[in-house]
């Protein structure tokens, strides 16, 4: 039960995301499941996403942070539901803001373990606080806000 | 003078970052330079960037705000010492703290435009607020704490 991936379950319009989306064939397909009571997404960084050598690009453990937040998000409100993920209706969240804190470099070449803890859910909002560790190391932490998908996104526009 | 691109200066050995190395065949490649007292960023993301279709990725526009912020700071300590981007030593920054908002889903397909000002330059620590405009509306706004790379980058690790 617990090691379902919230993305598997995403509606497939909205599983187009570079950074989440199942349906993407050029983006990060990021996983995200529960492990107690800390969400859980592991990923491995391309040689090319270098930024001075030896070391991971800041912009792509940004994102990481960001889909880990959006991933944490829709699963707390699954959980709040008392609900497992692949029951209807599913959850979408964006992010409505990111927080980021660059501790220490991050070491390119090994998988980063990426821990969210669901700090508030409130109506369509959860806030989590999200650390990023690399052999064991935290070097990026995060807090992201994620707003349940509005029925209007991008309608407005 | 006001035309060059910052990143086209980095020594080679900083110029891999995915986001603004030149030298990165797989990244962004982004280029700041001055317009006036404001430092500017031109990108167009690609079709795959997508979040919910119709709409950039959150992760992108984040690392946009990053890799701007970067060259920003650059720039401005270059400007701090009345020296031209061409001239030595150069400067390359680290991101040590980024903030995005969300303010607006930002649509894909059109050229977006990130400007920034120059907040404060204290020592090695450049903070900048950067916002993000598609179609002229700003749909993202950020602000950015960049430290000058310690000799010592990565040492500790």
């Amino acid at each position: 039960m617990q090691m379902k991936f919230v993305q598997d379950y995403y509606p497939i319009d909205f599983a187009q995301c570079y950074g989440c989306g199942s349906q993407n064939d050029f983006g990060h397909q990021i996983k995200t499941y529960w492990d107690g009571d800390e969400t859980v997404t592991k990923f491995t960084p391309k040689p090319y996403h270098t930024s001075v050598p030896g070391f991971v690009y800041g912009g792509l453990l940004a994102s990481l942070i960001d889909c880990h937040g959006t991933g944490t998000a829709a699963l707390a409100a699954f959980k709040n539901e008392n609900r497992d993920v692949d029951t209807l209706p599913p959850f979408r969240f964006v992010t409505a803001s990111l927080q980021v804190d660059y501790l220490k470099p991050t070491p390119i070449g090994v998988e980063l373990e990426i821990r969210g803890k669901v700090v508030e859910l409130k109506g369509r909002k959860v806030t989590s606080e999200i650390s990023l560790f690399a052999n064991g190391i935290e070097t990026v932490k995060g807090k992201v806000i994620a707003v349940q998908i509005p029925e209007n996104f991008g309608k407005s526009q």
